[in-house]
C-alpha cells in the first residue's frame, strides 16, 4: 500500500501559513488585530493555500480577528481556525473550544491532538483509548459542519519513537473520522532529516490520508526536515514567513518555497508570484517590528551580495559562477559591496544603479576609486552606506550641491548626581545663503541633542526635512589597542516614511563621526528627486 | 571500494573553524587583529581541532595576525593558513601566495582550487590539464614543508553536476599529491541534502583520502548538508561560529556540534566543553559587533523559552515534554517568559571562579540572580564583562568597597571649523575621604577626555592606577528603531601590563554608559589582589 514518492509531475505541494498563530507566539512578536488582517491579505495575494488566522477563543484579539477576517474576500487562500481536540470530560458538541471554532466562521479547522504517550500520561492524564476517542469525536463532529478539517498530530515524531503503536493509532483515529490531511508535527524541533524521513516513510505505508509536515527549528533543520518529508510523499507544508515562531521558530516558508521551486522542481506558485517573496518577507518583518535578518537565505539584504574583486568580476561576466539562483527570481537583487578590494567594475555597476553617468567626466571612475581607497584607509566603509557613497560619486562628478555651511556647534554633557545620567544639550549655528540660524536643543545623549539641534536649524530653510527620521544608529570602534582614543565608525539609517538610506562617518571623536553621518543623511534627502528607488 | 558509512563507533568528526576567515568576510563583520587573536584563544579553549586564521598575504591584518598567532601556545587546535593553488604562470616554489603561506609559520595549510569546469574556462582560462597540475604541484610542494595540507575543492558539487569527470580528476590530483583531507565545498550554497549525499557517496567510492564538507547557507540547508555528508562518511566539517560568513553565511558550528552530539551520537568534544557553547557564541557575536540572534538554535536567548501556561507547567513537571535537549548541556538556560527559575548553578560556578564564597551570606545567590535579571532587563550583559559581574557579586556580599564619590563632571565638544573635528574637554570633581579633587583634561573625543580627567583626579589618591590602560572600547546600539535615542551598551577592556579585565555600562547616553564602564574598570583594579588570574 506504499504511496508513490512525490515527484515533479505530482500534484503540487500545498502551502499552509501559520505566521498569524505560530509567528505571533514568538517571544518578541505581538501582532495587533489590524496587523493580522493586513498580513492575511498580503499572504493571500502572495499565493498561500491556507492561512491559519489564530486560535479563536484563546484570546480576545484572535476572536475579534476572525469576526473581521471571514468578511474579507480572499483571492485564493482558505482561512483556517486552530483549536484543540475536545476535553476529556466533554462531548465534542458541547466542548467550548470546538464551539468557538464553529462560531469563528472559518471554513477550515485545524485541530491539534496528543500523539506522544508521555503527554497523554503526564499532561492529559487520560487512558490511551480516551485520547483516541477525543481525536476521533472532535474531527468527526467538525467534519460534518466545515469544508475541511486537518489534524495536527502534536509531537508525532517523539511519540512514534516512544510508542509507535499508540502514535499510529492516534492518526488512524483521525483518518477514520475523516480528516482531510494529517500533519505530522515535530513540535519540539528535535528531529534530524534522516530519522524523520524514515518515520514518514513508515507512516505513509499505513495511512492513506494525505500527509503534512509541521517542523520547528530547534536543531536548525526545520527547512531540511520539511523537504525530507516532501521527498517521502507529504503534500502539505506548514510554516511561517521568516520562520517566526516560538523558541527557534518554525519552518521558514521564505526558504521552503524557493527550494521547492528551484531545487526540487516542485513549484507551488506561478513564477511571477515568487518574485514578490522578498517583499512579502519585508512586509511581515515590518509589521512584526523585527529587524530583517540580513543573512536570511533568498530574501536577506546580503543573500546576493558580493565582496572582493575576484567574485565581483566573475559574477559580472557570468552570475552563475557565484549565485545559486538569479536574485530577481525571488525579488531580491545582486549587491556589490564596495570595499577596499573592489575595482572599477563595481564602481560602474554602482553608478548605473544610482542613475549617474560616469562617462560625462573623463577619469571620473578612477577619481572615485582613488577617493574611496583614501577614505577606506581612514576607516570609512561604504558596504552599508550607499547614500554616502552616492554623495561621494556626485562630488567627483561635480554634482554634489552644498545646502548649508556650519559656523559651529557645541555639545555639553553635565552630570551632577552619581545615579543620574548627564544632561545633554547642543547648540548649532549654520548659514544658508547669507542667513544665519543659531539654535539649541536637548536630547537623550549628545548625538541625539546634536541631531535635534541640526534639524531644528535646517527645517527653517528646508521644510521637507520634517519627514526625515533616524531609524537606526550603529557605532563600530575601529581596530584599536588604544582604548577610547581609537577611531569610531558611525552608521546611520534614515527614512522619510517611503524611503530609507544609510550614511557613514568616521573620526576619533564619536561626536564628529556622528555629525558627518547626520550631515550626509540630511544632504542625501535634499538631493533626492521625488521618485527615487530606496537605498539601504 | 565503497567506504563504510560513519557511525557512532567511528573516529570522531574533526571540527574546522573558519570564523576568522569566512566569518570575517561577511558583509557587516570586520574583526581587528586583536579580535582575531582573542577569538583564536577562545576557540582553542573551546575545543576546535583546526582554526583557520585567515589568508596571510591577502591583507596586512591577516599577515600581522599570523606573526603573533604562531607564537601563542594553543592547547589543542592547529592554526591553519588559507591560500590558493599556484598561479598558472608560476611554479609552486616561486608562487608568491604559496610563499606567503610558508612564511606565515602555520603548521597546516588549506589550499583552495577550482573544480568546476565553468570556472576553469571562464575565470582561470587555462586548459583543464593545467588546472590539475596547479592543484597537484601546489599540494605536493607544501606537503613536503608542512605538517598537514588540506584541499578545499571549490564549487565541487556544481562542478560534479556539470562535469563529473573533471571534478573527480581535480580531487584525484589532490589525493595523488598527498593532501591529508579533501574538502568538498558547496561554495554557492545551492545544494539540497538528498543531491549532495548522493554525490558524496559517489565520490567516497573513488577517493580514499579522508573527506570534508564545507557548506554555505544560501538554501537554508548548510547544517543539514553538513550532517548529510557526515552520514556518507565525511570526517571533517568546516563551518563558523554563529554561521557568520559571506552572503547567507556558512554552516553554523553552534548547531552542527550539538546535532552531532545529541542527535547522531557522534560527539566531537567532551560534554563539559559543550557546556560553553553558548558562551562561545556570545563571545564571538560580541567581538563581531553583531546582535546575537535570539531565535538561534541551541544558543539563542529564546531557544529554550516557554510562553503560555500549558507549556510552562508541562516543562516544569517534565522538561522533555517541550524541550529537545536539556538547555544546560549547551550552556543555555530555560526561560519562562513570566519568571525565571534557573541560573543559580551558573552563579555558583562564577563565584567559585572569582574566589568568592556565596555561603558567607544567606540568600546571596538569590540576590545576585535578582540583581542580574534586573540589570539584563536594562540591557546589561555580563558574558563579555566578567569584572563588572564580579563587582556586582561583591556588592551583594557586602564586599564592594567604594573608593571615591563623584561630585560632578562636564564634557564639552566644540566645533568651529567644518573640516576639523570638535575639541573635547572634560572636567571632573571627585571626593576621597573628605578631600576634593577638581581637575580637567582634553582628549580625542568626549570619552577619552573623560577617561583622562577621571584618572588624573584619581591617581593623586591611588598611584597604582598609573599602570592601567584602556585596551579596547566597544559600543553596541541596543535593539532600536528610535535612532540616536536608543540605548547603548559600552564594553571596555582594560589592562595593567600583566592582567586584562572587561567592564560594561548601559544608558541611552553614551557618555553615561562609558562612565559606568570606566568606573567599574578603575574600581576593579583597586579591588585586585596582587596575583589574580586575568579576566576577559
Amino acid at each position: 500500500m506504499k504511496k508513490k514518492r512525490a515527484t515533479s509531475t505530482d500534484k503540487r505541494i500545498v502551502l499552509y501559513d501559520s505566521t498569524l498563530r505560530e509567528g505571533d507566539q514568538s517571544a518578541h512578536i505581538n501582532f495587533s488585530k489590524e496587523d493580522k488582517l493586513r498580513i492575511l491579505e498580503k499572504l493571500d495575494a502572495f499565493g498561500m493555500d491556507y492561512i491559519e488566522g489564530g486560535w479563536p477563543g484563546a484570546n480576545p484579539k484572535d476572536t475579534a480577528f476572525f469576526q473581521e477576517a471571514v468578511r474579507l474576500k480572499l483571492k485564493k487562500a482558505r482561512l483556517t481556525a486552530f483549536g484543540m481536540t475536545r476535553r476529556p470530560d466533554r462531548s465534542a458538541s458541547r466542548d467550548p473550544g470546538i464551539q468557538t471554532i464553529l462560531r469563528s466562521g472559518a471554513p477550515v479547522a485545524t485541530l491539534v491532538g496528543k500523539t506522544w504517550d508521555l503527554h497523554v500520561k503526564e499532561a492529559l492524564r487520560v487512558p490511551y483509548e480516551e485520547n483516541l476517542r477525543m481525536i476521533g469525536d472532535s474531527i468527526a463532529f467538525l467534519k460534518k459542519r466545515l469544508d475541511e478539517v486537518f489534524f495536527d498530530a502534536e509531537h508525532f515524531f517523539d511519540g512514534y519513537v516512544s510508542n509507535p503503536n499508540h502514535a499510529l493509532r492516534c492518526i488512524q483515529a483521525a483518518e477514520e473520522a475523516g480528516a482531510d490531511c494529517i500533519i505530522l508535527c515535530d513540535t519540539n524541533g528535535g528531529m534530524i532529516p534522516e530519522r524523520l524521513a524514515k518515520i514518514v516513510r513508515e507512516v505513509s505505508s499505513v495511512i492513506k490520508t494525505p500527509l503534512g509536515i509541521h517542523a520547528h527549528n530547534d536543531s536548525d533543520l526545520a527547512v531540511a526536515n520539511s523537504l525530507a518529508a516532501v521527498s517521502e510523499g507529504v503534500v502539505q507544508i506548514q510554516g511561517t514567513i521568516n520562520g517566526y515562531g516560538e523558541r527557534c521558530g518554525n519552518a521558514n516558508l521564505c526558504s521552503v518555497i524557493p527550494n521547492l521551486q528551484f531545487k526540487m522542481d516542485m513549484p507551488c506558485m506561478p513564477k511571477e508570484r515568487l518574485r514578490s517573496l522578498r517583499e512579502c518577507s519585508r512586509f511581515v518583518a515590518e509589521l512584526a517590528n523585527q529587524i530583517p535578518d540580513r543573512q536570511r537565505p533568498y530574501v536577506g539584504e546580503n543573500a546576493f551580495s558580493h565582496k572582493g574583486g575576484i567574485h565581483v568580476s566573475a559574477v559580472t561576466k557570468n552570475p552563475r559562477t557565484y549565485e545559486h539562483i538569479p536574485p530577481e527570481a525571488v525579488g531580491n537583487q545582486r549587491r556589490f559591496l564596495v570595499s577596499d578590494v573592489s575595482g572599477k567594475s563595481t564602481i560602474n555597476e554602482k553608478a548605473k544603479q544610482f542613475g549617474l553617468d560616469l562617462r560625462r567626466k573623463k577619469g571620473a571612475a578612477q577619481e572615485i576609486m582613488d577617493t574611496m581607497k583614501e577614505m577606506e584607509k581612514k576607516g570609512y566603509r561604504y558596504e552599508g552606506a550607499d547614500a554616502s557613497f552616492e554623495l561621494l560619486m556626485r562630488k567627483a562628478l561635480g554634482k554634489r550641491q552644498k545646502f548649508f555651511n556650519l559656523v559651529g556647534f557645541r555639545v555639553i554633557d553635565e552630570k551632577r548626581e552619581e545615579k543620574e545620567p548627564p544632561y545633554s544639550e547642543a547648540t548649532v549655528m549654520i548659514e544658508v545663503e547669507g542667513r544665519v540660524e543659531h539654535t539649541a536643543a536637548e536630547g537623550e545623549g549628545p548625538v541625539n541633542a546634536l541631531d535635534n539641534a541640526l534639524r531644528k536649524a535646517l527645517e527653517k530653510f528646508y521644510p521637507r526635512l520634517g519627514s526625515v527620521r533616524l531609524m537606526d544608529y550603529k557605532v563600530r570602534v575601529l581596530p584599536s589597542g588604544e582604548g577610547t582614543g581609537s577611531h569610531v565608525r558611525v552608521l546611520i539609517q534614515s527614512g522619510d516614511g517611503t524611503r530609507q538610506w544609510s550614511t557613514v562617518g568616521v573620526s576619533y571623536n564619536i561626536i564628529e563621526a556622528s555629525w558627518q553621518a547626520l550631515v550626509d543623511a540630511v544632504e542625501y534627502k535634499l538631493h533626492m528627486r521625488p521618485k527615487r528607488a530606496s537605498k539601504t
